[in-house]
């Protein structure tokens, strides 16, 4: 199921996008989807950032090609990384090339989107704990990730977290072929196959540390393949199963 | 002026502590203090967590005494990391050791309360967009700093952002002592004179990365000192004219 946050009329809603219509729920997700008997036509709505983390836990390395293609040995452990929660937009949205920043790569990741507050869990149980996936891009400002050693300014500019452009209930988390196109043309082409740390295992070390909250976004690394945006482009994130994140650069 | 959020009779107030009575605000301090008639004494509440951030920024490095210390360069610029929202807690509120993890250390560190949306600042202007000023440690989990490279997870523990005890809005930011006392003894001992980046500064570099909200917090960075705590310590982060934030490392 296609969970959405849409504008209709002036109002936000939840709904589950089928057949064109956008079946609205009685509540947000967060316990338990309840679908009402009122829909509206899709072409009427505008589809939204599908969550509003309080927080975005990312993985650094996590793509055996990646790691390869950096030269990189495969981590024992996951390296984790935070986003601000100011700095996510939804699909159609402007990326913000920020002033005095020279590079501004994109990032191709799967986004598992936490459902309920999840604390110490097991590799096991975090199934339970996930309402679904979505698609992701890591904007970074490459350079200064170079410079500064710690990622977060890099990582943490307004606009830099485009998100959507739903939240995928049916996807398993099972392997799936992630793609980033850049106006039309495809640099990031790999699968979850790839992974070095599974989706239950990331979230599980994540929960180790610090408690996730219903609507939080635990990233899952980029494949091989990242390069830079130029002002102007189109930046698609396309997971199979899921859908289609498409953004700009603003000039 | 110190702003607290306490609990009285089950519900959660703001208030202007003062003469050990608590004068109640009409409405959280974001949009101008306001003060009502109606007041408690201090000693029929309990002091909570003077704000809940939707995000904490710190400077890493900033105090010219640490960098001796640690034999490094002044920065030219602040490098900066986040800590999660899922950490904070308050005043006399316990600091879990976690499992596995085999150092703890303090960090004392003045913390600047956002009182405005503030996004692309100038230093000149910063003063107007702070509420105040509260103490904080930055708990930090030394060996997976080091471990890690990313000092993401060693810093976001749940419980390993102690902030209060209340907000002190008259605090100027003007020089001031810190001291990090554990069981009584002065651990560090420092004046934010040793800073690298002023407060004006460190505010204005963090807006113009990220847009920053009412709540949110800015650290400040520690100075010289730094040292493990063990289960069971008391632990108390001294400002001078903020005043003294204290807690206890759970056994």
């Amino acid at each position: 199921m296609r969970i959405v946050r849409v504008r209709h009329r002036g109002k936000i809603l939840w709904g589950a996008l089928k057949d064109r219509r956008v079946r609205l729920l009685d509540a947000p997700p967060w316990r338990g989807i309840r679908i009402s008997r009122r829909s509206v036509p899709a072409s009427q709505v505008k589809i939204l950032l599908p969550v509003r983390p309080s927080k975005i836990v990312c993985a650094g390395l996590n793509y055996r090609d990646h790691a390869a293609e950096l030269g990189m040995p495969v981590p024992k452990e996951p390296v984790i990384f935070l986003k601000p929660s100011t700095a996510v937009i939804g699909p159609e949205e402007g990326i913000v090339y920020p002033p005095g920043v020279t590079r501004v790569d994109y990032e191709a990741e799967l986004a598992v989107v936490i459902g309920r507050r999840a604390r110490n869990i097991r590799e096991i149980d975090a199934a339970r704990y996930i309402l679904g996936y979505t698609c992701a891009n890591d904007v970074t400002a490459r350079h200064l990730q170079r410079r500064d050693g710690q990622w977060t300014r890099s990582k943490s500019f307004d606009t830099f977290c485009p998100l959507g452009p739903w939240v995928e209930t049916s996807f398993s988390g099972s392997p799936a072929r992630i793609v980033c196109r850049v106006n039309g043309r495809v640099c990031q082409d790999s699968s979850t196959r790839q992974f070095i740390f599974s989706v239950d295992s990331l979230v599980s070390f994540v929960s180790r540390v610090m408690t996730l909250l219903p609507g939080d976004v635990v990233m899952t690394g980029t494949p091989g393949g990242i390069g830079p945006l130029e002002r102007g482009d189109r930046v698609e994130v396309e997971i199979e199963h899921i859908g289609t994140l498409r953004n700009y650069v603003r000039n």
